[in-house]
C-alpha cells in the first residue's frame, strides 16, 4: 500500500486489517519513513504491526495487489513497472479516471506519465463495470462525488427518462474529502459552524461525472451543473440531484420511478433504495460501504429529485477500493465490507 | 414582546437591548411566568431587568409596537384587539404571510382567526416593500428560507432573465431554524456530524417563496422546486439557486448579470453582493443582519447559479423584524443593526 | 433485548448483529410496538429483520440472556421472574449497580423492587470482577463515567500509591451519554459550540465510582471530587484524573508508575496503555470497545495525572455488555468486539 | 495595528470598527501586503476600508497606540522604537508577560530583544492592575488561559482561604486558541468530534498563571497543576478550578465563599458571578468581553470548585486589549465592549 498518511489511507487500513483474506505487507510513506503506523493512527494499535517505509518497487511488486492512496500524479509514475512485474494496481487518486488525456491534463495541471495505460484502466464502479473490474490489471477507483452522483442518476439515464440538458448535482461533502494536509481553509475554525459552496466555476470531479453520465446515456454531450459544498463535519456526502422528465415520461408516477430504482439495484449489496418519500441521512452510512438513496417527485411535477448519500471515505474511496480488490482477486464481493454504519 | 423563550425571541432581545431608541417594557411567556429572563438566557445578564409575564392585552396595548415571537397561530388571536387599541404589530411567525387564506390553512393546518386582516398585513421584506412597511399597522415578518431565496432570485426575476419553469432552490439551514423545543429530531446526537434533506415532498416555506417570486415576476404561476436540508450547525442559511437564462438573454455575460445585481442592491444596507466568482460563507454573516450573495454562470452555460447566505435568526428573523420596526417607527433603518458578523 | 430505542440500544444492536455466536430473537419497545427496527435506525437495514414488540415475559424467558437497555427502574421489575425462569440478565441501567440500597434510593429517587437481588448481582467490570461475571446470573453493567474513572485510577489504588483524600475526576462526556429523549437541554443548538460542567453538587455516578474505588482500596471511606462536563460532540468520554502520591511513594519515577500500569493491564484486551507522555484522543476509540489511557506526572511533582478515554456507548455501555455476555456464555471474551475505532 | 491575519487580529478589528472613539489607521501584514482586509475577512465588508501594508515604524509611530496581534517574539523587536517615539503599545502576544526573562526564554525558546522593558511593562489584567494600566506605556495583554484561571482563583488566594499546594486548573479551550495557521493538528477532521488533553508535561501558560497566583498570594512558590484540553469548537475557555480549604476555613459555608466572590467583583463590569450552584456555559459569553463564573463546594467537603468561562478571543485576547486601551487612553472602560453574547 503506497501512501497511507491521509484519511483515505487510514480508512483503507481500518478495512484491510479486518479483512479475512488480506495481509498488509507494507505501508509506505516517504516523509514518515521509520515511524510506526499506529503511532500516527492510534486507532490501529494492536491491529497493525508495521512501520512506514520508503516505497520501493521490488517490495511492492512482491504483493498481489498494490493500493495507491497518494496525491494525484504519484501512481502513474510507478504503475507501468508494477504491471510489468505482474502486480495488479488500484489507484485511489485520479490518474486513470479520465479517458481523454487532454481533458485530464487541463484539470489536473500536469502531463500524464503513461497515457498508453489510460485505455486499459477500468473505472472501478462495480455497479457499472463489474465484469471488467474482475479482469482488470489496473483499476481507477472513482472519486467520492462521482460515486454518489453517478449511482444516483444511473437508473434515470439508463432508461432515458430525463432531459440531458436539465441535470443538476448539488453536492455537499464533509471536510475529510479535502484530505489530511496542513491548510488554513480546512482548520476547524474555518469550516466548523459554517457552510459554503466552492468550485462553482469548475471542479475536477465535473469531467469525471460527465464522462460517467455520458457513458450511461450513450451520448457525446450533456449539460450538467455540478455545485460542491463544504459541510461542517468529517465524513459524508449528500448529493441532491435534479432532473426533468422528458415529455414522453411525464405521465410516469413516482411509484414507477421508485420501482425502476429498486429493480436496478436489487442485486447490489452496496446500494440501498429507501422507501419513496424518505430522506437518507449521511450518518446512516458512516463507516459503511454503502450508497443509500431516495427518489422524490415534488408536487408531482416534471422534476425528479434523487437524494444520494455515501461515506466519502468508504463507498467514496477506501471501501470501494476493497470492493474492487475483492472482485479482482476472486473473493466474495462483500468480504470485509459487511457491517452497519456507526449511528449515532 | 410576546413569546421570548425561543431562539428568535432571545435574538430579538439581544438586538433590542442594544437599540438606542427602544425600551423593552414587557416580555411574555405563559409557561415561564415569573422567571427572570436572564435566568433562562444568561447572555442577557446585566442587559435586561425583566421577568416573563403572562401576556395581557392591556399591558401590551400600552406599547408602541408589539413583536410576536410565538408559534404559528398565536399572533392572529391577539392582533385584532391590539390594532384596534392603536398598537402596531410585527409577527415573526407565519400568520399573515400568505395572501390566500385557503392555501394558508392547508399548509398550517388551522383556520385563520382574522382573515380580514391578511390583506392589510404587509410582507416585511424591506427590499421589496419598504414604503408599505413604513405605513403598516401590521407586518408579517418573512420566513428565513423565503428571505434568502427571494433576495437571491429577485434581480433575475424582476428583469425577466430566466425561465420561470426552471427555478430550483436547494437550501440548507442550521438547526436553530427548527426552534427551541424538546424534540428527538433536533438533539445534538441526531443532527451533529450528519446531513439530510427534509420536507422534499412539500415544506411550508414553498407557498411563501412562490408567492414572492410570482409577485416579483408579475405572473400567476411558476414552477419552483424547493429542497430544504438540515446543517449540523446552529445558525446560517445557504441557498443555492439554479435557473436557466431565457433564449433571448443567453448571450449575456456573467459580468452583465453581476452588474444587474450590484445596481439592484446598491442602496440596500443589508444586502451585499460579493465580486463575481466568490463563494459566500454563512459564518461571514453570523449575528449580522445581512444577506450576502454571489452570482455564477458555470462553464458559461445557460444556467445561472446564485449563492445567497443569511443568519436565519437575524436577517431571517429578529434582525429583519428590527429593520421593519425601524421603518415603522421612523428611525434610521440601520439603527441597532450595524455591526460585523462574528467570525470565526 | 428490552428497550432498544435509545443510543445504548442501537449500539448494542450494531454489535450483536455482527456477533458470530448470537442471534437477536426479540427487540422490545412499548411505545414503538409494530415498527420495524431498521425504520427507526436505517443503519441497521439489511442486518436485522425484526419489529419492535411489547416486552412479554414468556418470550423473553425463552432467550439464553436478556439485555435491558431501558431507563433506570425498569429492569428491576422483570428481573426476578426472568432469573426464576433460568434466563440470565445484563442490565445496562443502574438498578443493580449500588450495593447499599439506601444510597441507591436516595440518588435514583425510587424504591427498589427487588433489593434481595442486589447482593447477587455482579458489577460488570471484567477487569475487576472477571471470574464472578462468568458465573453470574445477573450482571449490573457499569456506568460510562465509572468505567473510565475506575479503570484509570485502579492501578494507583490497588498499590496504595496515592492519598485517598486527594482524588479528583474531571470528566467530560459527549452528548450521547444523556440518551435519546426529547429535551431542550440536549438540542444541537444548546450543546453545540459550547461547553459547561453540570451536576457539580452531585451526580448519580459519584456513589458508583466511590463504591468501586473503595472496593479497590479496601477502605470504607475516601474523598473523591467528581465533576462531569458536557462536550459538544456525540461519543466519547475523557476523564482527567488527579491524585497526590503518598509521602512514601514520592520518590517514584514516572517510568515506575508507567510500568505499574502496563503490567496491570498487560493481559487485558480492552485496556490500552499509551507510552508515557501521550495524550489519548477520544476519537481513537470511537466505536471501539477500549479504554485507552496515559499517565503523567507534571513538573515531576507530587501529583499524578491519568488521562483515560472510552467511547461511552461501547466500553462505557453496549460493548462492555457484550464483553460481559461473552464471559457469561463461555465465548471468547473478544468475540464480536475486535475492530479498530473509526478515525477520523 | 500590527499583524491582523489571525483570529485575535480579526476579532480586534471587529471590536475596533464599532468603537466610537477609535479610528483604525493602519493594519499591517508582511505576507498579505496590498490585499484588502475585508477580502480576507468578508465579515468586515462595509466596516473597514483598508488594505494590509508592510509594517513601517514611521507610520506606526504616528498612531496614539499600536496593538501587536503577532506571533510571540515579533513585538519585542519594534517596541523600543515605538515607545521612544511616544507611541503606546499593547502586545497581545507573550513577549512582556513573564517578569523573569530566564523563565521566559526557557518556555518561548528565544532570547529576549529588550529585557530592560520587561519591568516597565504592565500585565494587562484590569481586575488586578487597573491603575498601573492607566499610566502604562507598554501593556502585556494576558494569555487566554491565564485570564480565566487567574480571575477564577483570585478571591480565594487574596483571602488566603485555600492550600497553596492544592491548586489544579483543568482548562478546556476551543480551537481558535491555537490560531489561524496551517497545521494538520488543527484541521476540522482532527479536532471535531473528539477531545484530548495536551501539554500535560508543561504548557507556556503555566509560568504565566503561576506568576499571577504568586503575586496575588504574596508568596514565592506555589504548586499548581495545569492541564489544558482541546475542545471540538471554535471559541470559549472553561476552567474548572480545584483547591482545598485550609483547616482554619473549613467551617466556612458555600454562601460565605459566594459572598466573597460577589463582593470582590461587585465593581467589575466584565466579571459576572452566577448564583451559587450554577454552571456557566461558554456560549453565554460568546463574542462578549466577560468572565462568568460560579462557585461550588461538592458534598460540602474541603474542596472548592470554581467554574470560570470566557471567550478566549474576547476577554481572553482582543476584548481585554480594548479594555486596556480604554484605560490607557482615558475612555470609559466599557466603551465599545458592552453587548450581550451571541446565544445560541
Amino acid at each position: 500500500m503506497v501512501g497511507a498518511t491521509g484519511y483515505t489511507g487510514v480508512e483503507l487500513l481500518r478495512l484491510l486489517v479486518m479483512h479475512p483474506e488480506v495481509e498488509v505487507s507494507c505501508v509506505t510513506s516517504r516523509s514518515n519513513d521509520g515511524q510506526r503506523v499506529d503511532e500516527m493512527f492510534p486507532s490501529l494499535r494492536g491491529f497493525l504491526d508495521l512501520t512506514f517505509s520508503v516505497p520501493d518497487e521490488q517490495t511492492l511488486s512482491g504483493a498481489d495487489l498494490v493500493f495507491f492512496a497518494t496525491p494525484n500524479g504519484v501512481a502513474m509514475e510507478s504503475v507501468p513497472a508494477l504491471l510489468k512485474a505482474g502486480t495488479r494496481v488500484i489507484d485511489l487518486a485520479a490518474d486513470f479516471r479520465i479517458r481523454d488525456v487532454g481533458v485530464w491534463s487541463q484539470w489536473y495541471g500536469m502531463q500524464h506519465a503513461c497515457p498508453a495505460l489510460i485505455d486499459e484502466a477500468v473505472y472501478g464502479l462495480p455497479e457499472l463495470n463489474r465484469d471488467a473490474i474482475r479482469k482488470a490489471r489496473l483499476v481507477a477507483n472513482p472519486g467520492c462525488y462521482p460515486t454518489a452522483v453517478t449511482l444516483g442518476l444511473l437508473p434515470l439515464l439508463e432508461r432515458g427518462l430525463v432531459e440531458l440538458d436539465s441535470l443538476i448535482a448539488d453536492a455537499k461533502s464533509g471536510a475529510s474529502g479535502a484530505g489530511r494536509k496542513a491548510s488554513v481553509g480546512q482548520l476547524l475554525c474555518e469550516v466548523s459552524d459554517s457552510f459554503k459552496a466552492y468550485g462553482v466555476p469548475g471542479h475536477r470531479h465535473l469531467p469525471e461525472i460527465s464522462q460517467n453520465l455520458r457513458q450511461i446515456s450513450g451520448v457525446d454531450k450533456l449539460d450538467l451543473v455540478f455545485v460542491p459544498h463544504l459541510l461542517p463535519m468529517i465524513r459524508g456526502i449528500h448529493a441532491t440531484l435534479y432532473s426533468t422528465l422528458t415529455p414522453e415520461f411525464q405521465a410516469m408516477e413516482l411509484a414507477d420511478i421508485q420501482a425502476i430504482y429498486e429493480r436496478r439495484y436489487a442485486q447490489e449489496s452496496f446500494v440501498d433504495i429507501l422507501p419513496a418519500g424518505s430522506h437518507p441521512e449521511t450518518r446512516s452510512v458512516r463507516g459503511a460501504n454503502l450508497c443509500r438513496m431516495a427518489v422524490h417527485r415534488p408536487q408531482n411535477g416534471r422534476r425528479v429529485v434523487v437524494l444520494s448519500v455515501i461515506d466519502n471515505l468508504v463507498k467514496g474511496a477506501a471501501g470501494q477500493a476493497v470492493q474492487n480488490m475483492n472482485l479482482m482477486l476472486g473473493f466474495q464481493e462483500e468480504t470485509g465490507l459487511r457491517h452497519p454504519g456507526l449511528l449515532p
